[in-house]
């Protein structure tokens, strides 16, 4: 059934990603036409799917994809630790393409992959709500943290509703210690999606993406109006994951950090 | 059995009403005595069953039915909006009866239907704990909103124990997709009645009436030790309710607070 | 000079009380034209006034004197503790009625005189800020309570502005020990009051009528937009106060609670 | 499977006591060596146990039964009201002995068996976290309250984490309406324990000990990243307990605080 | 002025040390009778006053002095870094033997000097208010955490108020860069001291004392019910101050944390 | 005085700007040495002056400018509305190149020209404390805020200390009714720089730069530990200002929002 009458036209950003092309199957029915764009090639491969190729950091490209649209999710961009070049140019220009390109083009809503980066420098005996302000821990991170602010300076000033996914290890299965706190299956991110589009109304709002873990971090009671209820869990793969014996250990910052095996990248701080 | 030992005698007002008529089976085992009020007709059926007819407005008629009382379940009032005169006369004069002449007759505590309506005013995507102050959608809603200030005061000056319960949409079915969010079924009500009784103290607690939703908007943590935990949920009928299509759009008022369709009643503010 | 371009015509409901003809010498430059109201007798004494006499109980009465007006200073009904007819009356009824007739006259901004006695059940030791729920010490302060929450409905459902002054003890001089804590001096009233009317926004706000006093129990920051900012400090008249011996002592419910002397009456709360 | 490689040998101290018993045996294969302490006579019954004996109040006794131990589990002391002398002995110097024994030996973790007497003169309706700080009931009460306090000094100045386990009612099963809040069956503890052991990091961190009741009156959301998820619940004696009628009634001081039956021991206060 | 009709004796500890002997004259006036005791030598030198001499540690001596009494300055005990053995007899013991020797003659308040020691391992870049549960930075720290924490445990079972100062420096001049911040003059302890005794309620109360500096850690305004206003500043010796030198830096702990130079004594925490 | 012993050269950039010539001139004798730097053309006119131009877009040129500094004043960049192009080369870029060229400089401390319009899109009425995360009312202010996050990685993961000032109105006098509530004065901002100087540890600080205003929005009370007390005050202009009569008016986006005449600036948002 489509998601939310409002929304006919769904951009997918991303689309050839790992994530998106899973929800590009998994929400083929959220809606009439599912747009469909990346830097990678792609081809239509239903009725109801549109292909729109380009660059993110080209504005032209971007205001192209967006003719017509009433929904948008934001998955382009650079998933992991780069260079400041090409992190500004993806993830910076990139995301202010999106929503500037959103904001001409009449855009309702944008649903925008943040990620658990964005706030990796917390301790990890900190529980995080949904209002913890960003942490980064890479330029990675610094990324997403300005994309969840292009969201929140749309939303004010221009009425663009937004949904910030701060998404934890998004895999098939649970990898390493760590995971069993932050994974988050396909399939519940397919339903956090689905219900990011449902609501007919989300202001501009942050949710952690991850499963229904026994060993939490992040606590998305405050905006439990989305409706999402996670299904899976990574406790069912403990046993597992701790004879497979992935696990940081102090004083490895990897360990201390939200953010894991990010935070040691290019870790100077003393004291 | 019996609720609590301290409570033979429970009087329920609004007896003749849709909820007052489930109670009096659902808790026909929770006390000695049920004494059943209501301007409407009402007539005894078993031995535990007292009838004390009466209009809340009338304060010797309210003083009498208080005789003899322990606990009492008032669920009587206007249960929608209407006119000025009728809210003032039935609600609040009516309210203020009731706390009065349990305060002469000695009465140890009272479980108040309240309503979500009291709260009608937030925004839909605030989340609502059991701390938040009124901010009523209707006259009606202002009344209870009213009767929640009544609670306060007789507990604080008289030590007149009091719940009151903010109930949702309490309703065989959920009927829109508002009410994914703010439906109680019956027997989650009448679990929550039971718990208000047998609990030992409960001094003057605030607590919404609402079954286990998946798109719960109002949050009970705080008065967990009420014990109250709810069986039902909206969810179960959640691709029936969406394909009804019963659904409020933005900018439509209704869409964007808690109180539903109770919000664009007379709604004129601008801005 | 003026407070506010917007407010040409400001009503004073109880203006032939203490406060009232204070403000209305106080306040004669606040605007163009200010119109007088109370059920006691009353005359315009400069080109400035006018007067429109009526009882607060009686809609016609309140719905003529609001013609015009753009601002209200509610100050009308009965101060202190009263029979519940009287309350109901007069500060019930009546301040239903001078909101409901502003809606209806596109007054722009309502100035309430609240009371302290709208909190007067928190314990002496508690400090509060501007969002405290009220806990009333009396039917009077149950009255003043319901005022507060017209005030919030008005303004969320209409778009009515208001500020509710919770006002201490505002007297020439403080008398007792307690007023050491909530004295307000006349000028300080009138300080408060012209900044309600100055600010360009106010939305619905409560703030605490109250001097710098030394041994404050009250936290106005979170309203330091208004920017009032008293003068005078009940701390100037310790030692004359301290001498005079007004003191209340424990287990008086006088001494343990805000209310002070209100908090006794008809006090029987156990435990 | 061994809980984290970081810890080699543990001891266990009052694994004569009840809980240390059942631990001794729960937690066999929870590291290489387990090294039981008690005042009482123990004998080692397994290749991978070891026995020290010893009082807590002797610090060359403590100080021998630390050699080479990584974590410990601090059950012993005195587990009940006892005169200033006793508690002073076991359970103030015994703890302080402990931790500066802990601290001269290298370990690395201490799992402190605290208690809700540590917090038992919290109103019942008052919903505590993990932040809450302690109100003790009893001079046992004060004593695990300084036991924490240890936690926290001994983490700050030494880096010894720390996690202080509030154990709600231990036993077999519920035996009275509190324990319906309040009870941890032996089972859980034995997975809280697990979770205290196996995280990477606990820095000094606060726990309630309780089963997954429905009537709880503790939170321990904020500490999610144990990972500890009880799977028993006091609900399913609900029934029988009721029926037992074990019930404490207002105004007895016991049914009116966290503490339960420690409340009423030597209780003066008025008021 | 006697400070309050309540308190006719007051008993002063610790008489003969700095602070103690500064309030035994400038609270000359503050009762009827001030009893000063000490283990050091002392003589009553004007009629108002009483000698009791005496240990802390040992309890027949302490219920003597407190016969008669009806609130305390406990100023006594070891007042810096020390043995366990010495800290445990003379602070750990000492105040147990007050407090309980308090309760047995029906002794009202105890104002008690705790110190900033008891809250030094918060890092100097966090304000504090007066909920900040302890982090001592010492075992002399850790014994004014236990007194804080006898305080509240008195007065919630046996109903004794309590003021517990968490004092800054008192000294005649601030001596170095920390005590900018930290510093209270000698006439501010005695303004703070009447205060505590002139309120007709404290329950149990926590409180910084310290003077109006500009560069403060301390917030005290939860308990401006007391009236405590400093009157004294250190900025007033900032540029001697500055001049002079005394200045931590880091990485010394000394400058990282409340507690100063008491927090690098032992110091041995890595990370 | 020289504000700290560990910053013997510090730089200033944007020094040819109106706030940086001030600087240059009142912190003089701050440091041993001070270096200036701009886009426009500077002159050294002191023996304590060196002069380093350049853009802040270029990096290699940013890299020269901080060879050898201890600690940074960041005034650079563009100060108001301006082309994303524009905003992004100078202020996102340009503030990477500032903080990227610290790290590889071994700079201690970065005192950073962040703004009000980085929180300008708060409602006027929500007073703003220094944990309140960006809400930018420009893509002036969305680069603000990323110079905040900036500061938050470069500390998390560097060590690199950062007081990020959120400057108000900082001009000879306030100019228009807002002013009234975010003037800052030029002696102010001195002060305000010094104590960010002087403080021995500093980690990473927002506060806001706002002299000691009647009618304040912002609440520095968190960061008391910086010693920042303003001497300045709007007030003593507020009869001037307000006779002049700038003034905005709801519901005029200007008049609503922290950000004033930024608010506007193509506001397109409705509901």
């Amino acid at each position: 059934m489509a998601c939310n009458p409002a929304f006919r036209r769904i951009l997918i950003t991303g689309a050839a990603g790992n994530l998106g092309a899973y929800l590009r199957e998994a929400l083929a029915d959220a809606a009439a036409v599912l747009r469909l764009s990346d830097r990678r090639p792609l081809a239509a491969r239903a009725a109801h799917e549109e292909v729109a190729a380009g660059e993110l950091a080209d504005f032209a490209a971007v205001e192209a994809m967006m003719t017509g649209v009433d929904a948008v999710l934001h998955f382009g961009g650079i998933p992991e630790e780069d260079s400041w070049d090409n992190i500004l140019a993806a993830n910076i220009r990139g995301s202010y393409h999106i929503w500037e390109a959103a904001r001409r083009a009449g855009v309702k809503r944008v649903i925008f992959a943040s990620s658990n980066h964005a706030i990796g420098m917390y301790p990890r005996t900190q529980r995080l709500d949904t209002d913890a302000p960003p942490r980064p821990d890479t330029l990675y991170g610094l990324s997403k943290a300005f994309g969840e602010q292009l969201a929140r300076y749309y939303f004010d000033k221009h009425g663009i509703e937004a949904v910030c996914l701060r998404i934890g290890s998004c895999f098939p299965e649970p990898r390493d210690e760590r995971m069993l706190a932050t994974w988050m299956s396909y399939a519940d991110l397919a339903r956090l999606c689905r219900r990011c589009l449902e609501a007919p109304v989300v202001d501009c709002t942050v949710v952690y993406g991850v499963s229904a873990n026994a060993r939490l971090w992040w606590d998305n009671s405050k905006v439990d109006f989305l409706g999402y209820r996670p299904e899976d869990s990574a406790e069912f793969y403990a046993e597992k994951v701790r004879a497979g014996g992935g696990r940081f250990t102090p004083p490895d910052p990897a360990a201390l950090f939200h953010g894991g095996h990010f935070v040691p990248i290019g870790y100077t701080r003393q004291r």
